[in-house]
């Protein structure tokens, strides 16, 4: 279930959604990945303290402040949050997770979220307005579902920009109905957000406030699903699904993005190097810029490759733009540029480079750079 | 001395200067730094290779193509520059050095660059026209000169685009008169590109091209300068202040920048967690949009500051832009906006991180973000 109001974060009230929670009728069996950064929003410090027990009954979640950067004084108004969460739905406050975006360094406005709790009308249609509460400069919500032997996950994000791997991503929300164990729901959540969400990258800023979390009740029933059990790996692919999708959607949806960006490495030597080359790849200002221009210009995909520091020998590479082998031996191949440039023009623009030198792959996704990225930043707060 | 001449590498000839040669009339103590990125251009490897023996007499360049994923055949093309640039002056070709900058992936138009080699004119004076060859979307050339006692220091560099730290930065040549000691030159000029060329970053991308030469033909006279002797601080902190400038000078031209951005740690524990925070501030696309939209969104700097990896307790941060302290303890000061913004709008926007850790401090240089750096990089090869 869940249910979202206007609560006049960051514009006036009634103007956009921007508070909601996403509740179970009983404790989830609940896992959370939360953000690298050294700086940590006080809703990230909370929740990641309150999962150590494995269990949650509600997330509460706003958009438009990212409480962080707010000291002691955020700590208790992300608390406070949760507080009257646990009294609405009659939960323990330990029981309550909280989850922030918007800007950094300005407070919650305390008095209105006091005022709007209240007000949330739960149902279990409510997901779509929860997905666009959460909503920051993105365009759309990402919500989807799969449907699995017993089984069903559905997962809601929210992207856009601040968004670089090595992390969790921003927001996202996660539920099945499968009964599951909670050490196998931790590692295998760690194991999809490291393929999918950990392979995004919008603009190379890791967010104060990346958090995903994931929940299941198992109202599914049936046995549990632990490491080794039948239906584990089905289980780890339906999450990994959901996961990729919610992913592409993100990147499609980058700040003033006009494409996504798919980029693959295979034949590198192992996978750390495979997805730390991708990542590199798909960030790089002037590989984003260049497709953006329909620009064929696969020297910079090269010298993104080059720079990543994983192991490459230049003379073995080999680099295709869609179907189009464009590079072999590390020269350039004598390839049908108008074919490069018109894949180059899809709403999907797909890099695929063969290292030969192993058997690891891996895949990233990003968006291309306009001039609409730099409008929207240049303008945030102000 | 110095001349160029206009080859035709990638307009027409006669449009621009695009090819030029650096020469003294006697070998030079030389010493080189060059691109970390595993694809490395043919004229990095082949000048490399020449600087073993820690001697040079000359360096050929160029703009317009980079020879770079060329193959064997653009390590033949940077060996024919070299020797037909010896046959020219009389040099050995192990004496001659090239360097390339431009579009990756193309082959050099050799026919041109034989035609135009024997028709460069050398004279004292020809440095300014050598800085003008080596543009490419560079809008100004950047030279500089410093006198100490008894010895001169000149500097001439590229910048613009594919420029980021951890690495020399593309290219730059430096001269002197000092007689200088081979390991010396060498040590002393790695310090003065770790802190400053290194602490530059236009757009996070690092180039395959990189290459930082300097030459000291020695005819200033007098005693060697030497690790420990009595003039090596002096040759070093004027070699510094030469490529500080022009490090400087190289961020304000970054490819569509409107402002310079300088960022000050101090208080880190250590000089590379320093430097590893200060280059990462300044490299953050939110950061450099902020600044390009005179917005005082701070959270940002602190963001980039935390996603680091260089250690950092948010509560003992304090944070200055330009003199006004916006963060004390880890949370927002009482500032006057209008003062800050009125900062943001000047042409060097500086900000100064104290951690509160330790003693070691560094800075970083960087230019903000723009619609024109989007098209400028949209449209390069095109």
């Amino acid at each position: 279930m869940a249910g979202a109001v206007s609560a006049g974060i960051k514009y006036s009230p009634g103007q956009r959604l921007d508070l909601g929670v996403l509740l179970s009728t009983r404790n989830c069996v609940t896992a959370g990945v939360f953000t690298s950064n050294k700086v940590k929003a006080a809703p990230v410090l909370l929740s990641r303290e309150r999962l150590k027990n494995g269990s949650a009954r509600a997330v509460v979640m706003n958009s438009g402040c990212a409480n962080a950067c707010t000291g002691k004084q955020g700590m208790a108004d992300a608390l406070e949050m949760t507080d009257l969460v646990a009294n609405q739905i009659g939960a323990k406050k330990d029981d309550v997770l909280v989850a922030s975006t918007g800007i950094i360094g300005t407070m919650l406005p305390m008095e209105r979220i006091r005022a709007a709790i209240p007000s949330i009308r739960f149902s279990a249609a409510g997901g779509h307005d929860l997905a666009l509460a959460i909503m920051t400069t993105d365009r759309v919500p990402k919500e989807t579902a799969v449907k699995a032997d017993g089984f069903t996950i559905g997962g809601m994000m929210k992207g856009s920009g601040m968004i670089h791997p090595n992390m969790a991503t921003l927001l996202g929300f996660l539920t099945t109905d499968a009964v599951v164990e909670t050490g196998f729901l931790r590692q295998a959540l760690k194991k999809a957000v490291d393929g999918s969400f950990n392979m995004l990258s919008i603009d190379g800023d890791t967010s104060t406030n990346d958090t995903v979390i994931m929940m299941a009740n198992g109202v599914a029933g049936g046995e549990v699903i632990r490491t080794g059990s039948g239906k584990a790996r089905l289980f780890q692919q339906a999450l990994e699904k959901v996961c990729v999708y919610l992913t592409k959607e993100a990147a499609r949806d980058g700040e003033g993005a006009t494409k996504l960006i798919e980029v693959k490495v295979s034949g590198a030597l192992n996978l750390e190097d495979a997805r730390l080359m991708a990542r590199t790849m798909v960030s790089s200002a002037l590989v984003k810029t260049a497709v953006y221009g329909n620009d064929p210009n696969w020297g910079r995909l090269l010298a993104a490759a080059g720079y990543s520091g994983a192991a490459l020998e230049e003379s073995k590479t080999e680099l295709y733009i869609g179907d189009t082998c464009v590079v072999k031996g590390g020269v350039a191949t004598d390839f049908d540029e108008k074919q490069v440039v018109n894949h180059l023009k899809d709403k999907e623009v797909i890099f695929h480079l063969d290292l030969h030198l192993g058997r690891a792959e891996a895949t990233a996704w990003g968006c291309d750079m306009t001039e609409e990225y730099v409008k929207i930043n240049a303008e945030y707060t102000t």
